[in-house]
């Protein structure tokens, strides 16, 4: 155990969790502009040299932030019951994609944004983001047995849902498009086409 | 004319066609960070309080880059061959769709992006972005006649090619998405996942 570890009273592997959870919350609170090591040491209660000893930089920190965010998707994407047919767990899978991103709009921008620099140098996040994207093809590969390309369906279909989550969380579309009832209407219908066009496609 | 006018040797409309081109040009160079009035007055060759005729501040100019987009998108969506069968216009729209977002990323994700702030300050720029929804609901209707509900079927279709221009033009996707070929067939998964969810919808 470090000095610090001893002191903050945090097992090793405990505190990184507790400090990308504390930079999650500032991230989400303040912006990502605002998040600094620093605040989130002082959140967490640790020194401010506490925090180098997990990430070199803000930006690893977003990444691990981003990361966090890839393993909850991948988690709520799995949680669908496994009773349910093939197709309606693949539906599932695209209608927990969306609720994650509307429940936590911050964070799937960030996960989905530039802000982590250049990915290759976050191989945990592109790791997390791979195990996400490989969920989806795993129901899609079980839901449409036989299909010749798996890969550039799967990409087709996580276009479909990451496209109607942007544009809902960015409030965009017609006017009206978030008020109450549509947002619904808005997710049946990308779900559907999606449906429709893989059972027939 | 004003002062500014006669001396720059721009006719006022044509003072602001300019000054919008060059802010596009200094946020793809250099990044919207970047992108400041006086700058933007310095490459056209005007004074410094010549923009405030035309933007209230940088935001202002900023959402007129973003509208002169969204016209953009719309010529682009509207330039296929009208000869075509309507299904086949309808594809063409969404190629020109996602074309154009991969010509432009920068300009594209300002489009899409908060950087121009509470859209509702911002009426040109939310009627360039309805003009440019209206054209795919308008291909839509035409392609696939008696659709109960239009708006809600073109949101999901907008959906699918919006979240595929992203995932391309933010380079995600397995590893090697973006690699030569590759893109080409995310697109040509993510048209005909469309299209056959709109002929067995």
């Amino acid at each position: 155990m470090s000095k610090e570890t001893e002191r903050s009273g945090y097992h090793h592997g405990r505190l990184r969790e507790a400090l990308v959870e504390q930079a999650r919350a500032l991230v989400e609170e303040r912006g990502i502009e605002q998040l600094s090591l620093r605040e989130v040491a002082r959140r967490a209660g640790v020194s401010r040299a506490a925090p180098y000893h997990h990430f070199a930089n803000k930006q690893a920190m977003v990444a691990a932030v981003a990361e966090a965010g890839f393993r909850e998707l991948y988690a709520s994407m799995r949680a669908g019951p496994e009773t349910a047919s093939e197709f309606d767990r693949l539906e599932w899978c695209g209608r927990a994609y969306i609720g994650f991103a509307m429940a936590n709009p911050t964070v799937y921008r960030l996960m989905f944004g530039s802000k982590v620099g250049n990915l290759h140098e976050h191989p945990a996040l592109v790791d997390a983001a791979d195990c996400a994207f490989g969920e989806l093809v795993t129901r899609l590969v079980a839901a449409v047995p036989g299909e010749p390309d798996p890969t550039a369906r799967a990409m087709a279909v996580w276009g479909a849902v990451h496209g109607m989550a942007s544009l809902l969380i960015d409030n965009l579309g017609p006017h009206d498009a978030t008020a109450e009832g549509h947002t619904q209407r808005w997710i049946d219908a990308s779900i559907a086409l999606v449906e429709h066009g893989l059972k027939s496609g």
